[in-house]
């Protein structure tokens, strides 16, 4: 398996880091070139690379003309600064394990096999996040999403013309769809702690998204009495604690985070007017996840009258948690025993383009180990025994999903 | 006095917002705009406008070859989305006051007279504020000032050879100044409540600044373990905490406020690596100020547990409370006296450039009142009357110092 590592290198080089992470937000130039390389890889090996109208980029290798489709996959972009594993590992994997099964094949399997890029997984650049998932499976709209602006004020339309990834008409529908399977790093700790060489994701966590604008007034940091303040900034540092706060007494069940805070008109002497925040509160426990919520917005109502300002909740989604097809996960557990590697059943605490592929078709969803759980930084890493025998459950689940395995 | 207000109308136009508001950051083209206005009302009106090297706009009224100087003058630079009072009446008052005195002279006074527009006080766009008077009074070094970059990596020497306000030489030297007078609206509530026309600048409130850039690690907002988090938003939100809460235990003698605070990488999924953030203290009192340092840095100490980050103090810098010469806010009470209009002694709390010009030449510091003392806002307002009162103080002002009253 030296060709597996030895083109996961050659893909890491692309929007490489000296840290050994990537940079390749969803279509930028980079995210094109992983693209270009990817589409060469396939067409190499005889897939069909066509990509449809939100830029997921499709390799067909079709076996049966009219039958329906295994697909495999994951996505190429990374966050800022991101590690070189999450999602690109997925993808090249998928590439491997369906070459291998392509080239195994002994007689005319019953499903035709695919292998997927989905566009813009790491919702960075662009928000939501699985964003070319969440279009394929009708979870968001094509409209909605192509209109979506990053912080330049560029859209996703314009972006994916700018490097040329936008098609001009659908590749495949869910209803052509057989099976999916994917297999991603943990981004936990769990399998390194235990041991465990193969993760079988049998449930998700539930997860609630706040994007909040705190509304106040523009001040003189010097000269303005504080009584005569209205800190869009000390309002949205309350929420940002109030958020910790919920989490720290809820260890470890309930996740919460600020990842993007952003302030106006961030002058040095100016208290602020606006500050524009999205919070992140995730459980395994959907009641949690709910109790959470509803003291979250206890506080927001204190922090308006401590602070002085309002607080208006722009946009407010979610997902509740939910389970991975049963026989998916048998599935993926049988492929791991036949070849001798210890597997455990994990919940995945982040969401996945499977996480929306399960909902359209069923879904094998296998995890690798991450060292130390390092996630969404340049430091993640995964051991290359742990990288090739990912690839090689894959590459069995597959070939039983060919054989209509799960139906 | 109507030539007063259509003069200002005019000013306010340049960079105006529907809001009554102006954005004239410095060296923008907006800024580039109002002192091209302000070079052709000068140079109409005899006065030889000349810039020096760190972009401060003079305009020369030369009486007596070789003598001292008498300066007037304030600054057109505004914050992102500011009143159009803030500095800018200053410069016009300085400019229409010294227009007056130069028109009604008798006979040879003792000194020059000039008005002069301080490149950058506001130091919204390029920290820190008061850049021009700063290099002028040698607080701060010419080439540092000048290889200041914005958040674009824009230097003060492009961005002022951009709209062409660079001068190649000084054109005053501190030792050139018989004195200084300026007047700027009081962005308090002071004069406004006790019904004050002119506040009679005998004090400032000292000062400390920090910029301060936590360091924590990116993480996955979702997947990483609260305990495995380095969560530098969560550690800079405490501090912005902290500072305010400090300010509440000292209501009214302590301000505080974070204006500015940058996140990275910002994306709604990632645990923040990094943040960077500028806090502002301020009191009368110099005893308070250092107790309110040292408990600021215990906290900061407290965080860093807390949070597992690590905070480094880029930059502190500060003043201490000052007086303004005594014989300067006699001279500015005696004027307004003999006008009829109300005084009092105020404190400044925000920095000017006269608390940079004090240092070196006898200063006069004048304030009109503000509106609910609104300040660093779009709906900052001085009623008319009041802008006129300020510009008959400051020309009286002007007389008194051209002959020789403080020395």
């Amino acid at each position: 398996m030296t060709a597996l590592l030895t083109a996961f290198a050659e893909l890491s080089a692309i929007g490489g880091l000296d840290s050994g992470g990537v940079e390749r937000q969803a279509a930028t130039v980079a995210d094109g070139r992983t693209r270009t390389w990817l589409t060469e890889r396939l067409t190499a090996r005889g897939f069909a690379v066509r990509t449809d109208r939100i830029g997921n980029l499709f390799g067909l290798c079709e076996l049966v003309p009219g039958a329906p489709w295994v697909l495999a996959g994951s996505h190429l972009d990374s966050q800022p600064r991101g590690g070189r594993f999450d999602g690109a590992y997925g993808v090249l994997a998928a590439a491997e394990a369906a070459d291998r099964v392509r080239r195994g094949l002994a007689g005319t399997p019953r499903y035709n096999l695919g292998v997927v890029d989905w566009f813009n997984e790491e919702g960075s650049r662009f928000t939501p996040s699985m964003m070319g998932s969440g279009v394929f499976v009708g979870h968001l709209g094509l409209d909605d999403a192509l209109a979506t602006v990053d912080d330049a004020g560029v859209s996703v339309a314009d972006a994916l013309d700018a490097i040329g990834a936008r098609g001009s008409a659908d590749v495949l529908r869910p209803g052509d769809l057989a099976a999916y399977a994917e297999i991603h790093i943990e981004q936990g700790r769990e399998l390194e702690s235990s041991g465990t060489t193969i993760g079988l994701v049998d449930r998700t966590w539930a997860a609630r998204k706040y994007e909040l604008v705190v509304h106040g007034a523009q001040a003189h940091t010097g000269a303005t009495a504080i009584a005569d303040r209205h800190d869009a900034l000390y309002a949205a540092a309350l929420i940002v604690v109030a958020a910790r706060e919920l989490a720290d007494a809820c260890t470890p069940d309930l996740h919460t985070a600020c990842g993007r805070l952003t302030v106006l008109p961030n002058s040095p002497v100016v208290v602020p007017r606006e500050v524009r925040l999205h919070l992140d509160l995730r459980s395994a426990d959907d009641d949690l996840l709910a109790e959470a919520d509803d003291a979250l917005r206890r506080r927001l109502g204190e922090i308006e009258i401590r602070a002085g300002v309002r607080v208006e909740e722009r946009v407010a989604h979610g997902w509740a948690g939910q389970h991975y097809d049963p026989a998916g996960v048998a599935l993926g557990r049988g492929v791991a025993d036949g070849l001798g590697l210890r597997t455990a059943t994990v919940a995945t605490r982040a969401g996945h383009d499977s996480t929306n592929l399960k909902d359209v078709t069923p879904t094998v969803m296998l995890f690798v180990p991450s060292i130390a759980g390092v996630s969404h930084a340049e430091d993640e890493r995964t051991a290359d025994d742990d990288l090739c025998a990912g690839v090689d459950v894959l590459a069995g689940t597959l070939a039983r999903l060919l054989d209509g395995a799960l139906g």
